[in-house]
């Protein structure tokens, strides 16, 4: 540490920091970076605000992080597809419903691929999307409160991994299959998995005014592996491009026998084509069953319905719908550059990047040369569309993203390295260490036709000896390069919660001016809401009693209550009077083993107790709300089920 | 936006920061601060470590996390009170013991205080203990591996909020009621509280050698509420001291009715006096219930165990193990200087702040010259136990911290502000605003006998205008000042996760040598464990199906399995084969509503799933391990029950 901070000495002696004095210890120096003044330029003061917000995916955590860029400060954590103990997501009853799906109630996803909403090809900053990977579903955040908004399952369907990413006006958000899986599903042999499985690849409409998603239609494709995805942009909209592995349908040993051809392909789908086959009355319904969860800002409360139809579009079947681009080998990215022309496939195998040119495609599907099919998908020719190859760029290519300068950066996991390359003369420009094995990249605005190529952060997969060790499990990483010059600069490493896989940003002053501060409590439709401490009560209809409390600086109204019986089943719905920003308070309560409550200045939520012992027991705030918050608490008195103890509450003149 | 860069350009020409430079748009601007080259100074480059382990609680989120300071990055959450679906903490078969109370399994709790275990008054991390408030408890994290390593519960308590700090030598960690209640619980009318509710003070002690809690005795105590504990030091070892409020014993709206005494009390417990009267066979054994759960890190396992007793000592029986110190007016933070010569009371509805004197309490205890007793138990006169008075430092006091040069620093909640004072001369050196609203402050080692004056972290309960707004649910903030010259400098905001109430830190060069990298798979003793892909296998006992599966790169042995049959109880008993530091693995079953696994290397950790659906079912890999992680995925066939399919599963060479 001393060396450390002897070398911090002579750095601020000099004015600046040199390159040097970057990474002296470090055994993986970045190659002659000088990276000049990358304190100041991350740092941002006391009361002042970050240029960007970035929304990184949570991963195995199944939640949204929101950060400050350039600082890479942590500013909040969404609950999405994970209960979250902190906030009683997915505890309370009022958020219970957002996490129920057709197989039950399941207290966690692997939130993968953010992407906010666009207008135009341009971050608009209504929503960001993102997927369950695990039970397949896609997560609508409404970016007025940052909370989850809606929640829609994805039947036929298994680890959505190519999902979240949106049109150019949002018209839709995507989900595919990541395993094949027989469509429906039935008891059929794993070893039968060659020509049985099936993947889907799934349009979800969005509704532009409220932002409801709806389950349009499903593409059915052959069982391979869908990976990743971008949507065509500017004159490529209208498609929607699919990597794909495992074209083997290989069910065992994937890592040999998914990785035996030489090409794999990207499936370009084109959306359009299959809105006229709807029209034209192609689609067939199918039954099936997936649960669709909205939260209802006026309500405060959480619903979950299940649906029980999806429409099939058989790309086997429809001509024009669905064409295959040849693409080595077992490609995992999917990247198409804001001009809409180029779509890269990162083959994670393959010695070189292959980036398919879109009007090539066009003329290649015009001219129906075909190299073939695959079961009745037309495969196109891999010299006819392609655009061309960047020669040996590095080991292990998984993502591309762009700049606004006919840039594009490359990850390489296995190298740990970003390449920067040049769109169209294809030679490679620049290259900068990640630590460790890099896996996405995110220049905001890099999924739309209008990036901002002033940053680039790499997420990173190894963290390792970066920061001090905190055991044998670490956080993941994140690293923030300046890419506004011709040769990026690497500033900062900051850790990162859950595995983050994808990120999106957009500039703040694009959506900070609509941030909500409260809800209103005389617009507080909740079916328990209680907006007065004289209108709290405590009602029994048999043994389930419920609680209408209130919540203000620094009392609880009741806070003293008798007459609760062992056996009962008392609802506590809770609301927060306050009408200041910033203002939550918490309840919880000795022996409930449901949960906490931290309850947002106009809202009401609820925990249930079912209480199995006699005695006295106490509730407080869990948030400390003014000077006097230690003294914010109250009593429940249980008594046994055959007491004849009335009940009876106390009101605050008492 | 535009204007704060293009202030930092100017502040950048400059060279250094300049005090204008640091907050120029905020109302609250910090009044002269110079906080010259304040980026610099927090600025940890790519590759450097922090030079401090900051260890913050999660307040409601029930964890703990790991900062380094002073780049204020997050490193890590530790789950400890609260389930935690990124890590399966409290979900897998193996952690749900953990979150086992004499309530049953509680989801969540409330995290207040961590304390570093200590040698010689000095901080030696070994360990940190943290306590949960809700269901009283308290951990101990092992800072080997930076997990929870054991958790009791502590009986005849509501509300542990003066806990889990610990005496010079981890003799003990101390815990104590903040809500008083029945002691034994029993069916009591709410208003029969004063003197009839009970608060007790609890002495758990620490083993030496493997850091085993036992709860040694618990004493009786008024039916107060109490607040905040800290151990004497130095010549006042063997004491601990503890505030109290709602001495007026009230029962409902206590921010009224418990703010009605001029003074309330620290109470000073003599422990080694109690030490002595247990060996004289004073102790009064009572029946109660409480658990014992503790992580056995070879079996990978917890285990949680009812303990039946607890030993009382009643402090209205015995002479000279407890005095009260008359406090005004409902201290919060209890206290004690490095020298242990001073105990400050921070009354928070007190205009003035008072500080007791260890040397004047013994001399009036000498002297028996008492201002009368409450329950049995003698109050010192007031004017015999001051050392000395702040006069008006501010309003709300809530916490004060040391430093090593003899300087106090008290937070004061509602004037917002860190106020810096005198030992002994009492006199105010300084003041600096916090952005708002501070309840802990902390300074690495500051509850020990070697406070380190470098750097002061304050921790702010009100966010509001200080990061770009993320709706109305904000995170907490925490502001690191340097404190190493005459006048404290406000360096960096940064938020926090949870709550932090309170944190404690260490010079990373203290413990970071012995944070482990792995567990060793010979040494793993998992009653599940498989050691080699050779050994997989699924065995059937009736219903019940265990499922003996590795992860290594890249694959699970077996990845097919079928034979499953619909009603079976399946444990999947997942062992993570590798040997090197941070290639964990990760698996998810879809369907499966109990929760994924994240397997550290070495490890054997276990979900349940009960199939209640027909098909073929994908698992995978969810921490991306290797350029082919996307490849790591398995099949499980499920038929109806009544199916004559055998068991069978694929291993590496099919």
């Amino acid at each position: 540490m001393k060396k450390r901070f002897n070398l911090l000495a002579v750095c601020s002696l000099a004015g600046i920091f040199m390159a040097g004095c970057n990474n002296p210890s470090s055994s993986n120096k970045q190659s002659g970076a000088m990276a000049t003044n990358a304190a100041e330029r991350v740092y941002v003061a006391p009361g002042e605000y970050d240029e960007y917000y970035g929304f990184f995916s949570g991963g195995f955590s199944g939640q949204l992080s929101v950060y400050g860029l350039p600082s890479g400060r942590l500013f909040k954590v969404i609950p999405v597809f994970s209960q979250d103990p902190e906030k009683a997501y997915g505890y309370s009853e009022e958020t219970k419903p957002m996490l129920m799906t057709s197989h039950g109630f399941i207290p966690w996803d692997d939130a993968h691929h953010p992407d906010i909403s666009q207008t135009d090809g341009e971050l608009d900053g209504r929503w960001i999307f993102i997927n369950g990977n695990n039970t397949p579903r896609i997560a609508r955040i409404d970016l007025e409160d940052f909370s989850t908004a809606e929640i829609i399952e994805i039947p036929n369907s298994a680890g959505n991994h190519s999902s979240s990413f949106v049109t150019e006006n949002t018209e839709y958000v995507v989900a595919g299959t990541r395993f094949s899986v027989p469509v429906p599903q039935r008891d059929i042999s794993i070893k039968e998995y060659k020509g049985n499985f099936k993947g889907t690849l799934s349009f979800i409409s969005v509704d532009q005014k409220t932002g409801d998603m709806n389950l349009s239609f499903q593409i059915m494709m052959p069982g391979f592996n869908y990976d990743l995805a971008h949507p065509g942009r500017g004159k490529s909209h209208g498609w929607f491009f699919f990597t794909t592995y495992n074209t083997e349908e290989a069910h065992s040993l994937l890592e040999v026998n998914a990785s035996q051809n030489d090409k794999d392909f990207i499936a370009a789908v084109n959306w359009k084509k299959a809105e006229e086959y709807i029209k034209a009355g192609k689609g067939k319904k199918m039954p099936t069953k997936y649960a669709h969860n909205k939260f209802d800002n006026s309500t405060h409360t959480a619903t979950s319905t299940m649906k029980e139809e999806v429409l099939i579009l058989d790309a086997s079947e429809l001509p024009g719908l669905v064409y295959l681009l040849p693409t080595p080998k077992s490609p995992h990215g999917c990247d198409v550059d804001p001009s809409g022309e180029y779509i890269v496939g990162n083959g994670k195998l393959s010695a070189n990047l292959t980036v398919h040119s879109f009007d090539k495609m066009l003329k290649a599907i015009e001219s129906k040369q075909f190299d073939g099919e695959s079961y009745g998908i037309p495969i196109l020719k891999f010299e006819d569309v392609l655009a061309g190859v960047v020669e040996q760029p590095g080991l292990g290519p998984l993502h591309t993203e762009f700049d606004d300068q006919g840039n594009a950066y490359t990850t390489f996991f296995i190298s740990s390295e970003v390449v920067k390359w040049k769109l169209g003369s294809w030679e490679v420009i620049d290259r900068k260490p990640t630590y460790y094995s890099v896996g996405h990249l995110m220049i905001p605005g890099g999924n739309s036709r209008k990036p901002d190529g002033k940053y680039l952060v790499a997420m990173n997969k190894i963290t390792k000896d970066r920061y001090l060790p905190v055991g044998p499990d670490l956080n993941h990483s994140a690293q923030l390069y300046d890419i506004s010059g011709d040769k990026m600069e690497l500033l900062l490493d900051f850790p990162t919660i859950g595995e983050p896989h994808y990120a999106a940003a957009i500039k703040a002053d694009k959506i900070m001016h609509k941030s909500r501060e409260i809800y209103k409590l005389d617009e507080n439709k909740h079916k328990y809401v209680t907006k007065s401490p004289a209108d709290a009560k405590v009602v029994r209809n048999g043994k389930e009693v419920h609680v209408y409390m209130t919540m203000i600086r620094s009392h609880f109204t009741p806070d003293n209550i008798e007459g609760i019986k062992v056996g009962d089943k008392v609802y506590f719905h809770v609301t927060n009077l306050e009408q200041d920003f910033d203002v939550p308070h918490g309840i919880s309560m000795l022996g409930a083993n449901t949960t906490e409550l931290l309850v947002t200045p106009g809202k009401t939520e609820t925990f249930v107790w079912e209480p199995k012992e006699v005695g006295v027991w106490p509730f407080y705030c869990t948030d400390f709300c003014s000077a006097l918050h230690q003294e914010m608490q109250g009593y429940v008195r249980v008594s046994l089920a055959d007491s004849n103890i009335e009940l009876s509450w106390s009101l605050d003149d008492e």
